[in-house]
C-alpha cells in the first residue's frame, strides 16, 4: 500500500516553548507531501525532520492565528534561495492574500518560482484540492476567528486482479484496467464473466482528519466518522475547562469525546498549552474516554 | 563596572541551518537589554537563553532582509500573550512600518502594550537612541539594500571620589555629585581645592559595534576606531571571495582587515554561510590578519 503518514513538525499552541514548536505537520501520501499549517520555525523543523523541501507543493492553513502561519514567509523565502522551480500552492482564508502579498512583493522579488494563493472559505465543507489519489476537504470548526480543519481522504481504489483467472479466461492485457474498475469481461464468444470472478475487492481507502483549533464541534462528527486517524487539538486539561471554553479550545476529554462519537480508529492529540511541562495528564484524561489516543510530539510520524 | 555584554541568539545567514539561527543578538548594558536584529525563531532563542523577555524594550533592525526581521511579528505577538505592558520600540528602515503595520493590526489587535516604530535612515550616521548611560548610533554599511550597523557606546562616566580626601576637607554630601563631574571644591573659607586632589579619573567608556550585513566598508573604520568589541559579518571564506563580492558580503579576512585597520580590541565574526559545517576555516583565515578574533555561536556571551 502507498505510504500515508503524518509527520508532526510542531504541536505547541500560541506560545512556543523549548518542548513544542508552533503548529505544522506534513502529510505524506505516496510521493506527495502536503503541509498543514506553518507556524514560526517550520522551515527549521522540516530541516530537522529530513523531509524534502522540494516535494512540498501544497500548504493548507487552518486559520490566521500567528502560531499557524507566521512561518510561511520564511519558508517561502528559503524555498526561493534553494532554487525551487515548481509553484507553491497555499490554501487559506482570503485575508492571507491581503497580508502576505505585500511581504512577497518586498522580500521575495525575483524568486525563481511562483506562490499561488487559493482562497478558501473555512465556513463551508468543500473539496479544495484533488490529486490522482486523494482529496482534501475543509471541515468548518468553531474557533475565535474563521477556522477549518482538513479531511484528507484516499479516493476509491482499484480492484485487484486474480492472475489465475485471467490466465484461465485468456484475458488480454488491454482489458485489465476496466476489470480493475469493476467491469465484467465479455469473451470473444460473447460470454459475460462477472467481475467478482476475476477480481478481489480493492484496498480500503484511508483518511485523516486534522481539527485544530476548535472548541468541541459536534458538527464535525458525521464528517469525520470512521477516519483512520484524527488529529484533534487538546489545548487544556479538564481543570482548565473554563479557560478552554473562553478561548474556543478543547480539553483532552472533549477531543476524546469527539473521537469516540465519530468512531475514529485512532486519535492523536496536540496543540498543547505551554502550561504543561508534561502532557501525560492530557493523555490520561483523553484515554478515559477514548483509549486509542496518543500524544503528538515533534518529529513523531504516525502511519495511517 | 556595570554589565556590558553581547549575547548571540543567532549568527547564521539567509538559510537557517540546524547549527545556526537567523541573525539576532541581545546587548545587555546594566539592566537594559537591547536587541539587534530579529530573524525567524528569535523568540525561541530568547527562551533558550534565559534572557528576560520583559526587559527587552528596544529593537534595532539593521536591514529588511528576512533573516534579520522575520522573527519580529512572532516575538511581538508572544510579548502580548505574556501580558507585556511597556511599549516596545523598534528602530528600522521606514519600509518596516509599511510591512509590519497591517500585520500588527490583524494579528495583534487588542494587545496590552504598544509597538512604537521609529524610522531610521541607514544612510546616515546618527544617534538614534540614548539612555542615561549609553547611545546607539547608526553606521551606514554597503549591502544590496539600505543597511546600517549600530555603534553602542557608554557615555562618559563620572570620576571616582577619594574618600580620605573628602574626610580631610570635611566636604558635605551635597557637594559630591559636582565633584564626580569634575568641578573643583570651594571651602567655606573660599579656598579652592582642585578636583584632581579629590577624585580619580572615571572608568573608561566601552563600546560595541555591530556590522552586518556588508561588503567591506572602509568608511566605517574611523567610526568604530578602538571599540572594545566588533561583531562583523564574515559570511564567506577566501575561496568564496567572488561570491562575497556579488552578494555584498564579506569574507572572514575582509572582516579581520577592518578590525585591524580600526584597531578594535576584539573581533567576533558571524553571519556564516550555511555551506560551512564548521567555521574553523573562517576563524583561521581571520586570525591570519587579526589574531584577537573569535567565532560567534548561539548562546555565546561576550563580555565587553
Amino acid at each position: 500500500m502507498e505510504q500515508f503518514e503524518v509527520h508532526i513538525l510542531g504541536c505547541g499552541s500560541a506560545l512556543p516553548t523549548m518542548r513544542h514548536n508552533a503548529s505544522s505537520q506534513i502529510v505524506r501520501v505516496g510521493n506527495e507531501l502536503l503541509m498543514i499549517d506553518c507556524g514560526e520555525g517550520t522551515q527549521l523543523q522540516i530541516r530537522k525532520s529530513h523531509q524534502h523541501f522540494a516535494r512540498i507543493n501544497h500548504v493548507f492553513i487552518s486559520h490566521l492565528h500567528g502560531d499557524h502561519c507566521f512561518g510561511l514567509i520564511g519558508m517561502i523565502s528559503t524555498f526561493g534561495l534553494l532554487g525551487r522551480k515548481l509553484p507553491l500552492h497555499i490554501y487559506a482564508h482570503p485575508m492571507l492574500r491581503t497580508l502576505l502579498t505585500p511581504q512577497l512583493e518586498f522580500f521575495c522579488k525575483g524568486m525563481p518560482y511562483e506562490v499561488i494563493l487559493h482562497d478558501i472559505n473555512p465556513e463551508e465543507q468543500k473539496i479544495i484540492f484533488e490529486s490522482k489519489t486523494i482529496t482534501v476537504e475543509t471541515l468548518p470548526l468553531n474557533h475565535r476567528i474563521p477556522c477549518c480543519g482538513f479531511l484528507i481522504s484516499e479516493k476509491p481504489k482499484k480492484r485487484h486482479i486474480k492472475p489465475d483467472m485471467l490466465e484461465f479466461y485468456k484475458i488480454p492485457t488491454y482489458a485489465r484496467p476496466k476489470l480493475r474498475e469493476g467491469e465484467d469481461y465479455v469473451t470473444p464468444e460473447g460470454e459475460i464473466i462477472a467481475n467478482e470472478r476475476l477480481t478481489t475487492p480493492p484496498d480500503r481507502s484511508r483518511s485523516y482528519a486534522y481539527c485544530s483549533d476548535t472548541a468541541p464541534c459536534p458538527s464535525i462528527i458525521d464528517k469525520i466518522r470512521g477516519v483512520d486517524l484524527l488529529y484533534h487539538e487538546a489545548t487544556f486539561a479538564n481543570k482548565e475547562r473554563g479557560r478552554a471554553q473562553e478561548t474556543f479550545h478543547s480539553t483532552a476529554q472533549q477531543a476524546a469525546t469527539i473521537a469516540r462519537d465519530a468512531e475514529v480508529k485512532n486519535l492523536v492529540i496536540g496543540h498543547f498549552s505551554s502550561r504543561y511541562d508534561d502532557e501525560q495528564l492530557l493523555l490520561d484524561e483523553a484515554r478515559e474516554i477514548f483509549p486509542c489516543t496518543t500524544l503528538a510530539n515533534e518529529n513523531k510520524t504516525l502511519k495511517i
